[in-house]
């Protein structure tokens, strides 16, 4: 606890871009369905999709000092990160700190949190992924860390790792995959636009997918 | 496990749509307060009302193939209604089986787990109530079954009972009962309509529902 | 049990909508901290932002019986507040009752328990904080009390007290210091509106709220 | 609403008895996987292990009248089982129903609900699963019904079902298969303690149930 | 915030100890089924039943500085009884805190937060009633209140107030009503003890209780 | 996915033991606050205290054929450390496997889902801390990951660190810090000592932390 580390490499924002273009689903299946935050961590408004550069908050719980610290540390392009030492539905975040983040050109929050000015935080555009919505006010007395390795919403989270975010949740994605999970992105979206039109002419999932035999081999009876 | 039953007896279109029309907390109430699910199941964006004849699903918790089986079962005015046979977040459900569910004119999808695609869903207009939203991609490995009697939100379903859900949730009325339903339907809303206009007026439910007397009765005190 | 207090002191309406136009964050911090129902209380839909006196009704669960007497205790700029003696989600509340209140000039509901009717509660423009949203009915069987001191989500509220709510949700504020927390409200709001031009500037926290020696002191260390 | 079948058919207590002897998991798997009610039903206290014929009650939240008429249904090596309509979690249940149960021999309470007097229950060595602990007193005033089929904690439970109950949690044995289930139950526990004394000689179960071959081909990798 | 009340009225001892004689259930349904504290406040153990007067902290989340000043004011008889500003799973208590508090005739904690070192505690004989068990460590910074009126799981609470705790939860007593509530106890109880060699006679709760005639009249029907 | 790491570094199983002296809560504050898994991992029976090397285990939903191939890789003084790739109640875990792990001198479990056999367990002295207890069986379809890195229940466990285990929940030592940590626990445990003969003695926190001075720059009024 206490240390914030200022150089951490960061993902080129041009394959981040290309990651935060296929969304949550596409990108957690193509990397082998791993890298969800748990289901409980929910976008404050609709229709938001970003991806971003993690800078990553290991914060006590009710106590938002280290995101003032954080801020600093953030650049254009990265999403702040944030998880406290034990579960706390406080409200560390508000209008003002996303003020800062945006005159930084951060993109969003994730927060396995709380956060409040919600109102405001839609009509500035400032998406935020968070476990709770809370205005509680919170102190600022104990030192966490910035840019270290952290746990958030179930999932392990190194600072400049990718993160993507949307309606269906967070997904992270390790800074060394992003190239050949882009990749395998763009194969599995090809062939989903393949398979969507395949639907959309009354095609069967049990034939697109060539299902029946193995289902019979299973024993599946039809009555 | 492992059956499909591919005739059922289907509540008549007609009918399903006037149940429709009234919605879950008329149904509901005029069905005597029985049938509703339980009120985690929630809309995955707001505003659609639908009604359709209730194809079945009992799935293995974390596996999907039998959503595809189910598929084959479903025509013009179905719903399909999954039930895990143990909790699971797991995103069983997006775009791509919504497309091929809309492509045989199915109304909706009611599912006791998680959905994905959430985004997609919404653009495309396909309305599905469930427990979860989360992108967590499934297996298709152990087989369920199809069109079998099933519990769902703590609701007990039955093939061809007629579901009707909205943003007050989800509420199933058997098939055998849905005429009768119906009608109270009509005769609770005809009712509320006047009751409406004398709320409109300033009345108060003391007067017009002639509650004064007995709680009096039973010993309420005006200090 | 089974009292209901007529006559209540309320704050003057003006003085209410100050604190309404502050919301929920502002006066909860204003306030010191206190007053805040627990996050778990939701709007129905996103946007409203009211304040109003507190009716109170201290109801049995799944009973709704004493909404109606509490209605007869209500007036214009009033927000009645409901608990239920135990946890329940029955639906207790729908657009017949809020008719009832709009035509009396009720601000809005804020409710330990089940709402139901959403969709007309969002046409009709009559706002909502609930626990639950549920269409199960209710019965009327059982007395309770009005403005009595109730307990409603982790708050306790007395009858006259100001209530705040909006997407960040509710706050209480007693009657007696609505005056003084409507005046550190309004310093508040002036202290932010400058702190948020100089973070749009690009100034950081850590030199707006000068805390860069403190964090040093307790041990803060870059690498 | 409002109805109790008097005369139900019970399964024989030798069969019931034989089923209560194998407990919740043996049985569960021996039928298939299917029967357990949810995991929030936990045993008042630790090592009661009980199997009987279901009485059913479906009652209304918050109230306890139909249990009083529900016992005169019971009898000897009966299981009242519980389900209010919708959740609750008043104390339906304490030290004198249960004077009551057991005087009429039956061997304990499954409720998807509170219940009270914990101490003295555990003292007079009647056993209870719940879903609540809670003190909460109920009212008496609206009907419900007695031995019709209802769904407790997700598992749809008919009158006359067996009901197998112990550390593990809650299963259902429909009447019908209740002499099958128990046949496979016994085969299962045979084949169990012949594998308990391989494992306890130390073979593992990728050998003894020869699973390295399938593992191999799935692609698993020893690093 | 950051006041400490060190005189306050206390219940007599022997008062207190005739509540305690009663348990929670009687006490609860004897002052008119007010006075619980919510179901997720448990017994770290079993078979603790204790009654005390309340000396009451409000704490912020996560830390634990308020406790230490708390014990100060306690004595002989007491209860203590904390209540975070907001939900806190931290620990906030553990040995050395209970050896301070029975070094001072405190008979046990009532804490809607965490407690740590449960093992210890239960050797001690130390009864603790908690929300949560977590081991989480708390920080000593920020200001709370001793001996104000709180909220805790729920409950309104005095200081002075009476606590009665047991298996089956926790129960206020306002010290005002302290007396009567003991004497409606009794009498409670004492037609419990009545009522329970009748049902051990294998008589009715139908006849007992004279319900046949309500029941008919509301339409109950035996099939 | 479908890995597994057979040769993992282990810390001495002398370190381990005096580490498993001291108990959770000693040895997270003893490394600084950290390491504790979240509250809802609960021991099946009271009063185990067990330390262990991590033999980690990535499972998916619903399927513990892992946890057979997982078993060859555990030896004398292990703890099997399972986690889900995402949330499921299945009962992953009964008397079988326990008797296997036992045969190896496995010393527990730690599961972030369901266990079954809990009389069987307890009967057995085989400790197990889990998140959920539940009978459902699970399939052996899907290959998951042994020895690799998990996110267990919030926390982040690589294979060969150090799990430690009692009544108050779970916590892990990293491997590389184990000495440490068991010096700096046994330094906290001897102060402690001391601290609590003060305690006895009716000394309270306030003098014996010296915290009065502090507490009143913070501004504690005494009334």
């Amino acid at each position: 606890m206490g240390i914030v580390v200022q150089n951490i490499d960061r993902v080129d924002l041009g394959l981040v871009d290309r990651l935060g273009g296929f969304g949550v689903a596409t990108v957690h299946e193509a990397q082998g369905r791993k890298g969800l935050l748990a289901p409980f961590m929910r976008p404050i408004y609709d229709g938001a999709r970003i991806a971003g550069n993690a800078v990553t908050v290991s914060i006590p719980p009710a106590d938002n000092w280290m995101i003032h610290v954080a801020i600093e540390q953030c650049r254009e392009g990265d999403i702040l990160v944030v998880a406290p030492t034990s579960d706390s539905h406080a409200g560390y975040f508000g209008d003002l700190l996303a003020t800062s983040l945006m005159s930084r050109g951060v993109r969003g929050l994730v927060i396995e949190g709380g956060v409040r000015d919600i109102a405001d935080l839609k009509a500035m555009g400032f998406p935020v992924w968070s476990k709770y919505i809370h205005a509680q006010g919170t102190v600022k007395e104990t030192l966490g860390s910035v840019n270290v390795p952290i746990v958030c919403a179930g999932a392990h989270i190194e600072p400049g790792d990718v993160i993507v975010a949307d309606d269906d949740g967070v997904c992270v994605v390790r800074a060394s995959e992003a190239e050949t999970v882009a990749q395998k992105s763009a194969d599995r979206e090809a062939n989903e636009a393949q398979k969507r039109s395949r639907f959309e002419a009354g095609e069967l999932g049990l034939d697109v997918y060539d299902m029946r035999e193995r289902l019979k081999e299973k024993g599946l009876k039809y009555l």
